[in-house]
């Protein structure tokens, strides 16, 4: 049907994206990006490849490995990688510099981060509280942790954590997104509660760091771990990071106190002496070349605001959503993102009974999300590299997929 | 001096040098990798770049990242990298397929095994036993896993492990060559006494594997680890590898049971299970571009006897310290490696009063060791690459270096 002019709300969606892609100022990132004829709604899980990280590593691998060698630890400034970009890293989360180092699998950040928040906890504290609907390795890792601390893991869903808190909590894990359903959980008030009930928050930023502002100092969050492949785009499997309250790094006691976290991992002293800062959290020898390219893909950040992207990102999701009322049938799918800005993050998540076959059937027609087992169709908007007309073409083929 | 002809052994070293080069079987091998008019002898700390490297990385990261984004954990054998590149590593370190998996540093792997090893134990064993003169950062690791299992740690010279063993021990960590010294320990009766003790051998192989003969298997060893990028080559902080054996794995009980170690890692169940087999060493999502430089960088040794590679190895070290006592000054340096080849790596350790500001010297000059506090010169020599006149040079700059 015709809409009246003038009027975006009631305009066609083809019109309406084309709309809000013009007024997008953030459009001309897309091209610092290397992307196809595909719609790309995967980058929750793995982001797109920047366009200038291929000739840098490409020098790292020939220049920095082939003809230095040895030498780039110090000149090329392989050594202080980890805390360099974790530096970057830092204003994407609301983190001053010298908290956050790179390095390791966010996995065994959250070990480190877990174990060490127990021990800040102190004595007569011996339970960890974690999301009952976490991403699993969070729920596996916070369970080895309180075996190994002789605490007790209680699950609770988020929303319940405030209620759940007693002087037996040492520390609290919980996700800033849920990966599956893409709500996002309310970092200040949570973080709030945890510290009335004198126990430390760990925060897992894999779902929100670099599609929303988290504000990790000003809202006092004591540990947090995030990957940097999905929003980040540092690559397949880069590394993850581990932020420690400034105030927490005197007495972070690290499981995991390789040589790299030594006070002078040179002087190969017997005896282990932690180093000052955030340096404590690193391990072992770092993994280069996925560390640098992480680093070049974080040039992309210069210059760009995280309220930008956090307003890009709510504009594509309710868009999105839209699109999907008016292109799907009836009761076809269910959105299991909440429709509140306040609860969301930058993905949308539809339940859908076929969702296997219908998800390979979008992939075929170039629209790329991921499917979750067993029957959730989920959807990332990266607001660097997706644009509404992006969004339009996604909904229209799963309105299509799903016989509108 | 003339020496008779025909009398290798007292000809000049030069002349001996093209000799040896001359029969040199994995001569032929130095063209595989990017090398230049410097000798280089700190492949036991980063090894050099193999000439296929850039290219795959390249192809890595523009096809596979670039264009296939999220297909490649199936479509290019990402998902399946560790176990897959645990089986290239394997005939070098001696070990049937499925027992090894390559991811994570050397540092967690080590707290991997040993937490790991304590658990196999089993019950009334409650300390480890640790090299006391190993690189340092396993004694760092030892003491948190000792401390996280309630176990005591005890330090003791490699030679003294089998005196030092009794009914409490449960773990016993070794390097297989000493890192500062270049000294190997005899991996076959130490395993042996272990055993004999009812405890479990856990091996560092990094300053080993890729130089010399290992022999996991054949001797029984319980866990091992190793890094991958002294004498395989893989470049900057390339993942280390887990070797869990056969008959441990039903009970192999990791301290980070990552969502990568689960037995269905997509069913994303809040419940862990562990994967069967070498698997459960995974913890989480693999660092993709630095493990398959590690991969293309394997592919030098298609065909590459590991026997041969340690005969080169000890024709190298033999004739540097037949060369270091024609070329340098009487009692200017003390040689810290063995004599005997039983007992000798890959590299010689020269004890040197003024180590630090002659090893900045012989740099300058085209020879590249390290150093490694407080007096010692040390110079790798990778069979691959490094061939007899580079050895005869660096001993003739070091003995000009020294004042002969």
């Amino acid at each position: 049907m015709s809409e009246p002019r003038g009027n975006a709300v009631r305009s066609e969606p083809s019109a309406r994206a084309a709309q809000l892609d013009a007024a997008d100022e953030l459009a001309g990132l897309r091209k610092r990006f290397v992307l196809d004829d595909a719609v790309y709604l995967d980058g929750n899980s793995l982001g797109a490849l920047p366009a200038d990280v291929p000739a840098r590593i490409d020098d790292v691998v020939r220049r920095q490995w082939g003809e230095l060698r040895i030498r780039s630890w110090e000149e090329s400034g392989w050594w202080t990688a980890p805390e360099r970009i974790g530096d970057r890293i830092a204003p994407l989360v609301g983190a001053a510099p010298g908290q956050i180092v790179v390095g390791d699998s966010t996995s065994v950040n959250v070990f480190k981060a877990l174990v060490g928040a127990v021990r800040l906890a102190g004595d007569g504290r011996d339970e960890i509280v974690v999301d009952a609907t976490t991403f699993p390795t969070d729920g596996y890792i916070a369970a080895s942790a309180a075996r190994l601390t002789g605490c007790e893991l209680r699950p609770v869903e988020p929303a319940e954590v405030p209620g759940a808190l007693g002087p037996r909590t040492a520390a609290v894990l919980l996700n800033h997104v849920d990966y599956r359903t893409g709500r996002l959980h309310d970092l200040p008030s949570l973080t709030a509660a945890i510290h009335d009930a004198g126990a430390l928050a760990v925060w897992d930023l894999c779902h929100s760091a670099g599609a929303l502002p988290v504000g990790l100092d000003a809202h006092g969050v004591d540990l947090a771990v995030g990957c940097t492949y999905k929003y980040l785009n540092g690559g397949p499997g880069s590394p993850a990071y581990l932020y420690v309250a400034a105030a927490h790094q005197d007495r972070f006691d690290s499981p995991l106190p390789g040589w790299n976290s030594h006070a002078e991992p040179f002087g190969m002293s017997p005896t282990y002496a932690p180093a000052p800062g955030a340096l404590r959290g690193r391990v072992g020898t770092p993994d280069i070349l996925s560390m640098l390219a992480l680093e070049a893909a974080l040039d992309v950040w210069d210059g760009v605001s995280v309220d930008s992207v956090r307003a890009k990102s709510l504009a594509l999701t309710d868009f999105f959503l839209d699109c999907v009322s008016q292109y799907v049938p009836e009761g076809r799918v269910e959105s299991l993102t909440p429709p509140a800005h306040a609860d969301r993050g930058s993905q949308v998540a539809l339940r859908c009974a076929d969702a296997g076959t219908v998800m390979k059937s979008l992939i075929e027609q170039g629209v790329i999300g991921d499917f979750r087992h067993p029957d959730v169709l989920r959807f990332g908007f990266t607001p660097l590299y997706v644009g509404f007309a992006d969004v339009e073409r996604a909904a229209r083929v799963l309105g299509r997929t799903l016989g509108g």
